[in-house]
């Protein structure tokens, strides 16, 4: 298996304007892709979140309930091509900077149980690898067999890849520094933890779900969290940064010290 | 199974111009958009071809030698992503005509074996049907367990598609008005055939093989012919039509008679 593979997840968030729809960030991509281009990784898979074009519209839609009713068909379709269009800018962003990256749509091969991913075949995926290529996935609207249909998102899929396919790194590019105690918008002392174990996520987790008022800062980082820890407790080291500041991501790619959080078992 | 279902292939000269590079045929596109949205046709699968966007790059990379030089990597990349866009162009107006198109990836979920489909599990085009949604396909570069990569082509995969789903009928739209008996270029005398059986396909495929000279308009047709016997020998009905010529592909969706050839067994 990839011993050497690195899961790079591109948070939504960073990728695209999420304050707008169908806002892609392209100066931020290009930057990445450079960045990527630069490190000369050996084996490596990007998952892009959806952002500001898939969001909207399974909202809109009312995708994540499943399926319930009959023009979220068309919803379906929409938000399908929402995100091949983003996928798209990625794509082309990525070759221009001589990436062999090819994308590997989700939804052609994987289906969800009641949200979560039932069967995952990766031949494709380890194939393309092993011809040096770099597979591109995002979150996705897949079929479930309980639902219909549901959400895939790019963290489930990235932390079930990590898993699978044995990576020895997952880097979770957000637009935050990395994993606060608190939530650093409101409160002054909030501080970025450097290195967090299992137990101290789940102690954070633990405490998040108490606070009754949540954060929208550390409730959103919380949930990537959650999806995360089954792959730190397989021995994968996760490294949460900041994607939009440039730099961070090559160094986490090449192993070097970066601001950010490493979480560890 | 489906026995409802209509494959419909829908030619890369009729959806592009195959004279200029990345030129899509914006408004057949549109219309044959249309033309299906008013069928209501109840269960359909679409497979369109690459035209002037996978082949030049193909054949500029040597892509269907299979990999033997590491430069093909990223021509393998680049065919992909030209795919891709013309893809989004066939996605984007059939949803600009409420058509419940969803993409499905061929390459995501389908290798070769020196050129021919190995496995392929319909699981997932199935239950798009299932939800009343149109899967929409098309010819692709993908993994090949012999050669490392190969082009599948859309006519194998439409043929492919028909068999293991158990079509009923199978549309081929081509930029002509169906299958000639000689080449109508340079041949006054040359007919439509307007029915043909499977002995008659193979007659015709023998006659053009010890043709010398051969001839580019029945050479081409005979070797999506070829593809099409195995699922005309299945039962499956197979009508080659002109899709440039408005009206001919919504007549033969709703089972109508039209001008072209209709082969069965």
């Amino acid at each position: 298996m990839a011993s050497r593979l690195t899961v790079l997840k591109l948070g939504g968030s960073v990728i695209t304007d999420k304050t707008k729809e169908f806002a892609p960030s392209t100066e931020t991509i290009a930057r990445i892709m450079k960045e990527i281009s630069t490190t000369e990784v050996e084996s490596l898979i990007i998952v892009h979140g959806g952002g500001s074009y898939g969001h909207p519209l399974a909202k809109l839609y009312r995708l994540s309930n499943g399926h319930t009713n009959q023009t979220q068909i068309l919803g379906f379709a929409r938000t399908r091509q929402a995100m091949m269009d983003l996928n798209k800018i990625i794509l082309d962003s990525a070759i221009e900077n001589h990436l062999p990256c090819i994308s590997v749509q989700p939804s052609a091969f994987i289906r969800t149980r009641n949200r979560r991913i039932e069967d995952i075949d990766l031949r494709i995926v380890s194939g393309l690898m092993d011809l040096h290529m770099i597979p591109v996935m995002f979150g996705d609207v897949v079929l479930d067999m309980q639902l219909g249909f549901s959400i895939l998102s790019g963290d489930q899929l990235a932390s079930r890849l990590a898993i699978e396919l044995g990576a020895k790194r997952m880097i979770l590019a957000a637009d935050v520094d990395g994993v606060f105690d608190s939530d650093p918008k409101t409160n002054p002392k909030a501080y970025l933890m450097e290195r967090m174990t299992t137990q101290d996520a789940e102690a954070l987790i633990e405490r998040e779900k108490q606070d009754d008022r949540g954060s929208d800062v550390t409730g959103r980082m919380m949930g990537k969290i959650k999806e995360m820890l089954a792959a730190v407790e397989k021995g994968i080291q996760v490294v949460v940064l900041n994607g939009c500041v440039p730099g961070r991501i090559s160094n986490a790619l090449t192993g070097r010290r970066t601001i950010g959080t490493v979480i560890e078992r």
